[in-house]
């Protein structure tokens, strides 16, 4: 099933920069098969629903792996049955 | 990896009462092995990273089966490595 | 005290297409003296915090204004005391 | 306007810990005449939007005043005509 989502990392007490572990998410999420967009809150994706899901967890242990103690992720996720969702068809 | 989470799942376009298909939710978290607290915004879930992804991925699924059209859901997500992250620990 | 933003507002219960009630939104973020964003998953804004909330006021009470029954608004709200807070500072 | 909200305050680099300044936020809204509950991923607010949205600002200001540099907020803020919106009628 295809989805879109929107993911936010938030790395808790690596200090007041986040930008590094930020630009490891991206470069983690483009190496997935997604269309994705970074915008100024986030890094909105469109894929397959399990994708996104499995690339999510990936984040999250790959930060870890590389040092960072605390992470809050913030996902936003949408599915529809009517229409095959994508991040173009959800610009205004 | 264990991981705290909140989920709300908001359909779209099922009218403006949405309360059968949050229950719907609920009842499908509490399926997994995982501790859940309602609350007035959401669900709160503690277990593993990969099972509350997947439950994500259910919960998605399974109201489309039941004839949602539209589905947005918003996951929040902790992980630590410096102790095992629990509701009962973010608990004031 | 400046802030930077993200908004998405979901309407309950309005059918499956929201496009028009969002399109309402940016136009209403558009009056204000802000530096707005639209992407896939919502609008981000750079402003005054002050202004930025009160914006959020006015989008409520427009949409209900003109007939949408239930309302849910996600907002991210940033602002930091070591510089100032910019959507071009934190693009990648 | 009577709204119902959950608010989540992110300090960023304030240290892996960031319960001092969570409880410095709960003790702030409980000043406000609102309805509050709070749980593992935020506090739950019933009362006038306005109200909430200034007690967001003040929070804001607050904890910058005692020095957390950077701070990102989540708000979920929900308003709807047909009837008065309540945490207690936000329960399943």
């Amino acid at each position: 099933m295809r989805a879109t989502a929107e993911l936010q990392v938030v790395p808790i007490g690596s200090g007041v920069s986040v930008r590094e572990e930020i630009s490891r998410v991206v470069e983690l999420l483009a190496d997935h098969a997604f269309i994705i967009q970074t915008h100024a809150s986030g890094t909105n994706i469109e894929g397959e629903l399990e994708d996104i899901l499995d690339a999510v967890r990936s984040v999250h242990e790959a930060l870890h792996d590389s040092g960072t103690v605390r992470i809050v992720s913030y996902l936003k996720l949408e599915t529809r049955t009517d229409k095959t969702p994508t991040l173009a068809g959800k610009q205004l």
